[in-house]
């Protein structure tokens, strides 16, 4: 190890404690991005962010307004132009916290509890975006940056980056660069090192069923009425056959099929029927019989129900025959499907099963594609040593059940192939309650970026 | 027609107006009997029918605690032990009014728009209360009364009645009688009188589904775990088969076969398809093909979904994998079903349809039996004549969709028929919003309950 890359490791532990006070407060800030009364704790947030930035003498930093919420950019180029130029990509916008009951501490009073930090974001993505930027400070404080690096930190993943598409296509030059660096995925475990190559895309409806004018009395008008609520329910329970296969139709039409040395590869993963048992705490699994748990959840298209509403849920009893039913239907999608052509197959469904009894009405709400990266870049090749340095174990190759549309965005606008890690854990409880973040994995992480960013000039 | 009845008639033919601003008081109090934090008004509103009582000097006024909402109970008996005494039932209870939103005005508000006042509970059944005591009050206004009366108001008919059976066996010398009176069944229109014979019993559930410990993320989890929300709709899928029949183990066994002779008279209730079509609004009935709609919705049992929720319902998209998933379900049942035996069935058909896969739950919210009525009594022949001289028109004879349990319980406990009637009309959005009483039709069911009381003593 050369004697400025030890250093900025020294650097590092001798800060622990400065850096969890800073990541408590960036999760502080409600950001979230899909309700609207959070507008301002948006731009509070991408300030924040770009504070960072101008501590460490970036230049261009720039919070840059789109139709959404502001995307936040900084670069350090110091490097010079021999040197290879990181695109480092963030998100500081959250998940709402509901159901906030569920939460053993308020979502937005960040707290320490053993070796965790619990709050909304912590994981998904503050921590992450937290951690590149520290590695660099760390360099910065204690050499030279070895690379060019621009930061692009958006306000929008959460709700599918309605806007980043544009923006890279807008600002092509401005992002201009050999790789990206995307710690929006995570790793098998603590202590498992992971570099994710694959990324499930999404498709996200909202399917609305309408019955009659007005909520009916149930007694009076049950059994002339098809219940909008059980239309629903059938419309939902037809788009899975009893193999767990979705119907909609022509839905695997584009999907790859994975090849024998991939399924290999995949195979060699500790994420096993008993690690998902574990991780859910269901007392079986379910899916597509044919293909193990590590598959189902990366290398196969799936539809969830997100959620579903009808009538009345409140305490106790309401004899109503409901007007009106409701669901939230996301689909996550494998190379090669695309979210429009998704939403065709769901009109398809719809247009062949949906009863004349009712009503319906389907929106999307977002979306993106999937994508697939080169297993053996030379940027790859420089995290997977890093990793090593950091963690003592060479990293697992993984595809991520997860959706990240900016890899693909990547791809297509700037011709550029991402390195997919990050410091998350399958245990942090992402997008549900008591999120966290593994404090000893979070510096382990941070140690590999300091590695990482030095390889990369070798 | 007799002079102290003429003058009972004029009585209340001027007193209109005064009879709105009491309604108006009356339904301003929000007696929702379902949520605990109205328990103060619920109070108030028996407070409210007991000063009715109190200003006409009734005997025995009291109001009775029960383990739920108080019994409003008061007896005017000077009519003697020759003459025949009706015991009349009713409840100041109503229903929550969500959707708030859906309201031209505050459902606890009362106005006056056309010919009809609007307010949460006016025609289901504070108007019908008031109906009952203002007959009653009309006849001592201007001369005797012809006949005994008790009445006995409950405060939790909307929850079921659960502590009104026990009361009734409580008190079974006082609430003694030849018949009861149950103003809480309705008219097939305005102008078109209507007793009601049969009613529909009711068996209402909660079903709970337990999937993952936590809300999971779709993406990382997506296709190893059986979604909640799915498996719920799954089941309520099959709750029904193609023809439109509830497929419960057995549901359909004790359910006592229509004759040809009830079905003619059936059929001449103007509540054809077109009149169900205009009520709710949809564009094509729905159920069982082999039944009239006026048999499905009187002489048939029905499953409906009253509501169902499960995970993000909030505006937006999140992108969760629900931990749980809820629906409450309502049969209602004809006889000789019984809400016990559809508990069983309900279980039965979980047992046999629910996987293993997920957990199940049930609980029983609430439930009647139903009841069938004698068409011939002296008691309803008196009621059709009073109709017919308030309306001009012979009275039809229904079955009703909707359960008042405490009618099943009179002929059980007090072993006494009731006489059902009422002067809401099936476009009052009983239990909906805009729940209104039609002010024409409740001045013409005063005049008939005052002919009515006077034709029980001829």
């Amino acid at each position: 190890m050369s004697n400025p890359q030890e250093a900025a490791i020294q650097y590092l532990h001798a800060n622990h404690d400065k850096f969890v006070e800073e990541l408590t407060e960036f999760s502080k800030i409600p950001s979230i991005s899909t309700d609207p009364k959070y507008k301002e704790d948006m731009k509070k947030t991408a300030d924040w962010v770009a504070n960072q930035f101008r501590e460490l003498h970036f230049s261009n930093v720039k919070i840059f307004p789109t139709d959404g919420h502001p995307v936040v950019y900084g670069e350090y180029l110091n490097a010079g132009k021999q040197a290879p130029t990181a695109l480092i990509y963030g998100h500081y916008d959250v998940q709402p916290a509901e159901p906030i009951d569920k939460w053993d501490s308020p979502p937005f009073e960040p707290v320490v509890r053993g070796e965790n930090i619990y709050a909304r974001g912590v994981t998904d993505m503050k921590g992450q975006v937290l951690a590149t930027i520290k590695a660099v400070k760390a360099i910065i404080k204690t050499g030279d940056m070895p690379v060019n690096v621009k930061f692009m930190i958006e306000g929008e993943e959460e709700i599918g980056s309605p806007n980043l598409a544009k923006f890279i296509k807008d600002h092509k030059d401005m992002l201009a660069c050999d790789f990206a660096l995307n710690p929006d995925t995570g790793m098998i475990a603590p202590n498992v090192p992971t570099i994710t190559y694959a990324l499930r895309g999404l498709a996200y409806f909202e399917l609305k069923i309408y019955g009659p004018a007005l909520d009916l009395h149930s007694g009076v008008y049950g059994g002339v009425v098809h219940n909008p609520a059980q239309a629903l329910a059938e419309l939902i329970a037809g788009m899975h056959d009893n193999n767990g296969k979705v119907t909609l139709p022509g839905f695997y039409d584009s999907v790859r099929p994975l090849d024998p040395e991939e399924r290999e590869e995949l195979s060699r993963s500790p994420m096993d029927e008993n690690f998902y048992l574990e991780r859910t705490g269901v007392k079986k699994l379910w899916g597509e019989k044919e293909y193990t748990p590590v598959e189902r959840t990366g290398a196969r298209p799936t539809l969830e129900i997100n959620g579903m509403f009808s009538g009345f849920i409140g305490k106790g009893s309401k004899t109503v025959l409901p007007a009106f039913a409701m669901a939230k239907i996301s689909c996550r999608l494998v190379p090669d499907q695309h979210p429009d052509e998704v939403h065709n197959q769901l009109i398809a469904y719809l247009k062949q099963n949906a009863p004349d009894t009712i009503r319906w009405e389907v929106s999307v709400l977002t979306g993106g594609e999937p994508s697939l990266s080169n297993r053996n870049s030379k940027w790859v090749k420089a995290y997977l040593k890093a990793a090593e340095t950091s963690w003592g174990t060479r990293p697992i190759f993984k595809r991520e059940g997860g959706s990240v549309p900016v890899v693909s965005d990547f791809q297509k606008i700037l011709n550029v192939d991402s390195v997919n890690i990050g410091f998350a854990t399958p245990d942090d409880n992402m997008h549900g309650p008591n999120e966290k973040l593994h404090l000893p994995t979070w510096f382990h992480g941070m140690d590999a970026l300091v590695h990482f960013f030095y390889n990369l000039s070798e």
